[in-house]
């Protein structure tokens, strides 16, 4: 029998992240501080909107772009929270999380050969995306000394006449970088300056430590050349329920949505009837898990302050990135044996680029009480280096 | 600014399905019998379980490949139903819908211009997915003679040395058509000799009216070139739930599980826990449905044949698929003006491929009131012509 794969697919690695969760799970007494989600439930009165769509018996499909209600709900949430000004008839589309919506745009929008810039570390989705929509991922190392954030010089440099995208991953997992509206003003002259167009992954907008998140989108000149991704999982707590949502220029969106329409259909519509609660209600739940995150955010960085560890003091997501270069280990080495000799799970900065080698990511969406174990298991497996 | 989109995006026309259902939508007293989905509501001991996961606060990501437990179950539920052998650790995944593993079956399996073979009418995924994914279309016409199955004739017709794929959308949305278990071994065996694989969308297999239902992936030498989708949308009544499954070998259902942990990460988690409740314990609620169904489906065919409109019994799905050449109407023509004069909406064939031109697409995804009070007006309509 002949090989039944593409070429393509067998080139791109399966995520990093995984690998220490399957190890993990069957540890006993392990703790992890391995993955990127929420360790609240979903909030109750998210839950119980969720729960009277399904005993209404609201189970069919909604139109292909979700529920006219949710979509306008998010329009004035956006421009209430963001400055952002979308149609929700025209600009907007509801996704199967923000995963979709990279991967849709990317496929709406490159032509073969075309190249995505992807400041990394980031999220592990937009590389392999990229590829898979034909595009050419250009990757720009960031670096600690800019606290991870990208500078306008990084951006010029890796800029060539094939250019088209640039994906902008901030507030950042897995540094916890952020970028401020200075920051954005630099990165949005060069944008336009090279007729570029900018996907931005504004998943973790919500967790923002320093003052109000700023959208590149809001910035002038803008808005035309922004696909302006944003979802449910982080700031609600909701990964499980699957939904999203991307707002585009119409000329992008209705491209999208054709994919959309073909593959995927419609986002859940029990996640969506729940949606119009979280965005409608729901700041003061979002703002009370910021400020849990926020504390346990604090303490990890006084912490390793104590412990004469490295690391740049993150203002958003809910990750610490850590320099563990002193020690002498790959972050491979370090996160295998760390987990091996102290049951503790951690991320090797790599899982999410070369240039995260010599860092390990550490998510704090866990409980105060086990990241002080954690953090303790930490400091006795690197007091003997 | 320069143009945002990729050349091919642009060339994809959005689905033909959905214009009816906007005017309809508007239309005071209209009668759609236009959508392809059960009228029903999701079965309450279903509904029952998705409750639950959500008041238990089963809020988070599962496992990319999706529940241990419902894939076991689901794994199950194909040994006893259709003779079907899956490992549900390496051999299944769960997906957004069916149309999310079409999606990246064809994204795993295509190099560009590798030829996918699509018999015509058919679901309208198949075409601009397979383009999406750098492959050729070829479509194969299915003829009304032959009960819109697809011989061995035809397939073998359309095979050249780029064939790669053949799709086999039976039970058949829209035709309503079926392939017996003699029809698709003379399939296998042209599949066998040409060293092809199989993409079998069985979504409808539940909704077989003329004994059970067999899939292609049962006959001998089959299983390990065919990939296997099915889903809990028409079965289950489970639309909006957005849930559905792929099998395949597993050099194949890994590498498509690389694709759906970037895009999509996993199908939404209080559609997995509710799925298991369905395939473990709703037999009777399927098989109820089904009668109905089947009820409406023998009023059509005897309204038809009193009519005097030509139609073959279709055997599978909800669909009925008769003909309206006689008219001297085109497929659009016809919809069009039944849906103005009588304001009854139906889908011209020709929104499923060219090969549906004088035929429309009636859903009897409807109470038998409503489709007495559209067929009636339908005899109306066509009494003067």
């Amino acid at each position: 029998m002949r090989n039944p794969l593409s070429q393509r697919i067998t080139t791109i690695q399966p995520s990093g992240i995984r690998k220490f969760f399957d190890i993990v799970s069957e540890m006993k007494d392990a703790i992890s501080l391995g993955v990127g989600e929420p360790d609240f439930d979903t909030p109750w009165r998210i839950r119980e909107e969720g729960i009277y769509s399904l005993e209404q018996g609201r189970t069919f499909y909604t139109s292909n772009a979700g529920l006219a209600e949710l979509k306008d709900a998010i329009a004035e949430y956006l421009s209430r929270r963001f400055d952002l000004t979308y149609n929700p008839k025209k600009e907007m589309l509801v996704t199967v999380g923000g995963s979709e919506a990279i991967d849709i745009a990317l496929r709406a929008m490159l032509d073969p050969g075309d190249e995505v810039l992807i400041p990394q570390p980031s999220y592990v989705s937009y590389e392999p995306c990229t590829i898979l929509a034909n595009g050419k991922p250009v990757i720009i190392n960031l670096k600690a000394e800019n606290e991870f954030r990208l500078t306008a010089q990084e951006l010029e440099e890796a800029i060539t006449d094939k250019t088209k995208i640039l994906v902008l991953p901030f507030p950042n997992n897995p540094t916890g970088a952020i970028m401020e509206k200075k920051d954005l003003e630099s990165i949005a002259e060069v944008v336009i300056r090279h007729d570029l167009f900018v996907l931005t992954d504004e998943i973790y907008a919500e967790l923002s430590y320093a003052g109000d998140h700023v959208s590149i989108a809001s910035l002038p000149g803008m808005r035309d050349r922004t696909v302006y991704i944003n979802g449910f999982s982080k700031a609600y707590a909701m990964t499980g329920w699957r939904l999203g949502y991307v707002c585009a220029p119409q000329v992008i969106l209705e491209q999208m949505m054709k994919i959309h329409q073909f593959a995927i259909m419609c986002a859940p519509t029990t996640s969506q009837y729940a949606a119009i609660e979280a965005v409608r209600h729901c700041d003061e739940e979002v703002a009370a898990m910021r400020d849990e995150y926020n504390t346990r955010r604090r303490y990890l960085v006084n912490r390793f302050l104590q412990m004469g560890i490295e690391c740049f003091e993150p203002f958003g997501a809910f990750y610490i990135f850590p320099s563990i270069q002193k020690y002498g280990m790959t972050s491979e080495e370090f996160a295998t044996r760390f987990l091996n000799e102290k049951k503790v799970a951690v991320v090797p900065g790599t899982a999410f680029g070369a240039s995260g080698e010599g860092f390990i990511r550490i998510s704090y969406a866990y409980s105060l009480e086990n990241l002080k174990i954690a953090i303790d298991r930490m400091e006795e497996f690197v007091k003997g280096m």
